[in-house]
C-alpha cells in the first residue's frame, strides 16, 4: 500500500510538472509571436510613409524595442506588477525583484508559468504603446525628442494605467474589464499618437486651400507584411493574454480573433467600395488591424458570431474615422489614431454588448468609465511631455528637412540606393 | 488503499490533461504557421508579378484569406467534415454546430485537441486553394469576378472533395491517402488555375510570332521572402496534419519535408543549370516549392531517403513543366500549375512508389483514382464557374487597362511611389 | 492494492509521456524559428549589398540552405554527434543510423526529444556558418567556387569543430562552455568571412587614395527586417539550445538573449552617436545581432543584469570593429566578421566573467583555448579551401562583371524590374 500511494504520488507531481511545462512552452510561443509584432509594426509604418523618411521610421522602431524592453525590466515590470491590490499607483522596486529569479512560478495551480516567463511576455507587449504615436508622428517628428518621449511614456504612463486594470488596480476592482489590451495597450498608445499628431501639426502641404492632399506611402508590399505579421503576431497577443495553455480558452481566443480580424477586413472593403467608391488596398489592411484592435477587449468571452459583428463594425469604422481626422486636419500618416484609439475604444465598449462576464464585471458604466479614465491620464501625460519638449529642444524637424527627408535630414542616409 | 486508488486516478487524469494541453498547443502552433503562408503566397505572388500589378494581387490576397475564413466558418467546415462517413456529399449545416464549442474535444484518447482549435486549424488551410488560383490568373483577371469566383471554389467546391479523403467520404473509405493534401490541397488550387489561365487566356504579348517573351517579375527579394515563409509555414501544414504532438510521427514528418524541399531546389537547379543552361533563382524558388508540394501526400509515411528522392523528382519536374505550359501558350506568371497541379499530382502518385501504409492504403490504382476524380470534379467546377463569369460580367480586364496594369486600372493607385 | 499500483504506475507513464511530448514541442518549435533565420539572413545580406548583385547573394542562401541541410544529413550530424566522448575526430557513418529512427529518444529522462527532432534541430544550424561567410565575400565571389567551399565548410569544418563540444569531444572534456555557439556556430563562420574575405580583395573602388567609399546597401527596409527575424529566430537558436523545455531555464534564456539584444542596439548606438556622430540605422541592426551574438555562450548562465552589460558591450563594439576591419583594408559588406567572429569572441570570454556554471567549467584559460583551438582549425580549413579554390577555378569574378553585378553577370537576371 505504501508503494502505491508514494507511486501515485510520484505520478501526480510528474503530471503536474507535465501540465506546467506545455503551458509554459505556450507562453514562450505567444512571447515571440509578440516579439515580430515589433517588425510587423516597423514594415507597416514605413511601408505608409514616404520614401524620403523610411530609414528614420525604421530606426525609431529598432529603438523602441530596446528602450522599451529595458525600461519595462528596470521599472516598468514592477510599477505594473507591483503585486498590491486596488491601488492606482504602487511601485515595487527596480529591476526583477522576484528571489527566485527563472524559478519562480506564477500561478503554478493552473498549470502556471515562470516569474520571468511572466516578464518576458508583459515586456514585449510594453514597446506597443510607443510603435503605435511613432505612426502617427512619422514624416515630422525630430529623432530624439520623440525617443526621450518614449522613454518616459513606456516607462511610466502605460505600467501605471496598466497597472490599474492587469495589475489587480482599481480599475480592475471596479469590474472593469479588457482581455488583451484594446483600452491598456492599443487606445493607450492612440491618446499618445492623438497628442502627437496634435501638438505637432499636420504635414507640409498636406491640407491645402484646394482640399486635402493624399500622401501615398512609399511601399504597399511593406504595408502588406506588416498587417500580416501584426495578424500572426496576435495570436500570441490574444492568446497568450489567456495567461495558460488552457485548451478551451486559447483556441476560443484563436478563433475570435482570426474571424474578427477577416471580418474587419470585409467591413472595411463595403465601406471603401460603397461610400468611398474604391477598392482601396490601405483601407483593407487598416480594416483587418481595426478588426483585431475590436476584438482584444473580449476575445476571451464573445461568441464567434459576436466576434464576426464586432470585427465587421471595427472595419466599416475605419475608412469613416480616417476621414473623419483627415477632416478635423489631424495628420496621421498610417492612421494609426483610427485603428488603435477608435477601434481600442469600440473594442473596450464592445465587452458591454457581447461579452459573457458575469454579473458587474464590463458593464457599460464600468467600461466607459475604464476608457475615460485611462484616457484622460494617458493623453495629458503624453500632451505633458510633448509639450514640454515642445517648448524646450523643440519636437518638429524644419521645414527644409522636412521637405527633404527625415533620412537625409536626420541620419545623412537613404533607405534605396 | 482508497487513498492510494483516489490519488491514482487523480494522477492518471492530470497526466492525461497535460498530454491534451501539450497537443492542442501544437495544433494552435500549427495554425499559426499555416496562417503565415497566406503572406508567403503573397509575397511571392506580388514579387513574380509586374510592378504595375503589385496592389491589386495583394488586394486579392488580402480578399481571400478574409473571405476564404469567413466562408469556411458558414459553410465550408460542416461541408467537409459533416461526420458522416463514405458518402459524396454530406451539409451538418451553417456555423459551428458542435454544441460544446471550445470545450468539445476530438480525439482525447490521442491527446485530442478541442473542437474550436479543429476548426480553426482547417479554416487556415481553407483560403490555400484559392490564393495558388489567384498566381495562375494574375495581371489580367478582373477584381470582382475573381472575387465572386473565389468565393464559389473556397464555400463548396474545395470542401467537396476534401471530405471525400479528410471527412471520411467514399475516397477514404478505398483506401486513397492524401497526408496533408498534395491533391486535396494543391492540386485542387492547380486545376482551378488550369482553368483559370486557359479561359483568361495569355497576357498580352507574352507569346508572340516571335516566340515567348520572359516577363520576369519586379522583385526577387519579394519572392524569396515568400518562398522561405511557405517552407516556414509549411512545418505547420504537414507538422500539423499529424493531428496530434506524437513525438515520433510529427518529427519525422519535419525531417521528410525539409529534406524533400531542399532536394528539390538541388533538382531545380540541375534541371536549370544542364539543361537550360541558367543559374535561374526562380527555378531554384519554385523547385523548393515542388518539393514541399511532392512530400506533402506522404511526409508521414516515407523514409527519409524515400523523401530525397521525392523532393529531387519534384524539383527537376519544375523547370521543364514551366517550359512545357510555356510551349503550350497556358500562361501562368507564377508557375503555380508547376508547382501545385503537376508536383501534387506527382506527390499522390510517389505515396504508391514510397509510402508505408499497409494493405489496400495508397496503392497505385487508388492514388490514380483520387487525382482523376478530384481533378475532374474540381476542374469541371472551376470552368464553369470561371466560364459563366465570363459570359455574364466577363473576366478579363480590357487591354488599355492590362498594359497601364490593374493597380492604375482596379486600384487608382500604385504599389511604389 | 494491486489496482493502485498498476494505476500509478499506468498514471506515472502518462505523466512522462506528456512530459515527452511538451519538451519535443518546444524542441520542433525551435527547430522552425531557427529555421525562419534563414530567411533573416538572406534579407539581412540583400539589403547590405548593390541593387546589382541581389538575385547572386539571395541565390547563394537558397542554395546553402538546400547544400547544408543534405549535407547534414548524409555526413555531418555522425560527424558531430558521433557518440564516441572525448575525441578529436570520430564518424558514426553515413545517414541517419539510429535504428530506432523517430522513435528513438533522446535524453527520456530529463523530458526528451526523438532522434528526428535533434536531427532536425542540429540541421538547422549547420548551414547557418555558411550564410555568414556569404555576407562576407558578397559582391565579388564566383557563384560555383563559393558554392564548392560551402560543400566542404559545412559538410566537414563545422561538424569536427562542434564536436570538440557539443558532441562531448576534447574541448567539452577539459570544460570548455560555449552554451548555443558564440563559437561553435558564429565565429565558426567568422572565420570563414575572414578567410574568404582576405583572399578576395576588397570590392573595386572601396579603398581608393582618397579614403575609404562607403557603398551603401541598397534597401535598408529588407536590412530592418532581417534583423528582426534573426532575433525572432534566436529565441529558437538559444531557447533550444537548452535542450529540453525546462521552464526555468528556458525563460531566463529568453530574458537573458532579449536584454542582451536591446543592450546591443543601444550600445551601438551610443558609440555612433559619441564617436562617429550619426544615428547609424546600419549600425543600430548590427548591434542588436552583436548583442545577440555576444549572449549566445552564455544564455543559460547568466543574471540578467550580466546579459545586458554583456550586450551592451557587444553592440559598442560593432561600429569599432567595422571601422578597424575597414581600416585594415579588409572588405566585408555586411560586417559579418565584426558581428559573428569579434562579437562571438566576446561572448565565449564573456562566459569566464560572468557566467556561473560550476568548478573547472568555462574558467578564462580554457575558454581562450577553445577560441583559439576552433579558430585555427577553422581558419586553416577555410583559408585552404578558398586558396586551392583560387589557384585552380578562381574565386572571383572578372572587373567588367563586378561592376555590371553578379546578377546579370551569372543569372542574366535583375532583382527588380
Amino acid at each position: 500500500m505504501n508503494e502505491s500511494l508514494t507511486l501515485a504520488q510520484e505520478a501526480l507531481a510528474a503530471a503536474n510538472d507535465a501540465k506546467f511545462v506545455a503551458n509554459n512552452v505556450w507562453m514562450l510561443v505567444a512571447t515571440v509571436l509578440v516579439f515580430i509584432m515589433h517588425l510587423g509594426f516597423a514594415t507597416l509604418e514605413s511601408g505608409f510613409v514616404q520614401k524620403k523618411n523610411v530609414v528614420n521610421i525604421l530606426f525609431k522602431n529598432v529603438m523602441i524595442v530596446s528602450i522599451g524592453l529595458l525600461s519595462y525590466y528596470f521599472v516598468g515590470f514592477n510599477l505594473m506588477y507591483p503585486g498590491v491590490d486596488g491601488g492606482y499607483f504602487v511601485f515595487a522596486g527596480f529591476g526583477l525583484t522576484n528571489p527566485e529569479g527563472a524559478a519562480g512560478l506564477i500561478d503554478y495551480a493552473s498549470g502556471g508559468y515562470t516569474y520571468y516567463t511572466d516578464f518576458i511576455f508583459q515586456g514585449m507587449f510594453a514597446a506597443t504603446c510607443c510603435t503605435i504615436v511613432s505612426g502617427a508622428v512619422a514624416e515630422r517628428v525630430k529623432l530624439i525628442p520623440f525617443l526621450i518621449f518614449c522613454l518616459f511614456f513606456v516607462t511610466i504612463s502605460y505600467p501605471i494605467t496598466g497597472y490599474w486594470k492587469w495589475g489587480a488596480g482599481w480599475l480592475d476592482a471596479m469590474g472593469f474589464y479588457d482581455f488583451a489590451g484594446s483600452t491598456i495597450v492599443h487606445s493607450v498608445g492612440g491618446w499618445g499618437a492623438l497628442a502627437g499628431a496634435l501638438l505637432l501639426g499636420p504635414r507640409l502641404g498636406k491640407y491645402t486651400e484646394k482640399g486635402i492632399k493624399p500622401i501615398p506611402g512609399h511601399s504597399m508590399p511593406l504595408a502588406t507584411i506588416g498587417v500580416f505579421l501584426l495578424w500572426f503576431g496576435w495570436f500570441g497577443f490574444n492568446g497568450g493574454s489567456v495567461l495558460s495553455a488552457d485548451p478551451g480558452a486559447v483556441s476560443l481566443v484563436f478563433v475570435t480573433t482570426s474571424v474578427a480580424a477577416a471580418a474587419g477586413c470585409i467591413g472595411a472593403f463595403l465601406i471603401s467600395k460603397f461610400v468611398y467608391k474604391s477598392y482601396d488596398l490601405g483601407m483593407a489592411l487598416n480594416g483587418i488591424l481595426g478588426g483585431l484592435v475590436g476584438i482584444t477587449a473580449s476575445a476571451d468571452g464573445v461568441s464567434v458570431s459576436s466576434a464576426i459583428l464586432i470585427g465587421l463594425i471595427a472595419g466599416a469604422i475605419i475608412p469613416i474615422s480616417v476621414n473623419l481626422f483627415d477632416k478635423m486636419k489631424i495628420d496621421d500618416p498610417v492612421g494609426a489614431t483610427s485603428v488603435h484609439l477608435v477601434c481600442g475604444i469600440w473594442g473596450t465598449i464592445a465587452v458591454a454588448l457581447f461579452g459573457n462576464y458575469g454579473e458587474g464585471v464590463g458593464t457599460l458604466g464600468v467600461q466607459l468609465l475604464g476608457i475615460a479614465a485611462v484616457g484622460v491620464f494617458t493623453f495629458a501625460f503624453a500632451f505633458i511631455v510633448f509639450f514640454l519638449l515642445k517648448i524646450t529642444v523643440g519636437i518638429r524637424v524644419d521645414a527644409p528637412e522636412e521637405t527633404i527627408g527625415l533620412d537625409i535630414g536626420e541620419h545623412q542616409a537613404q533607405a534605396y540606393t
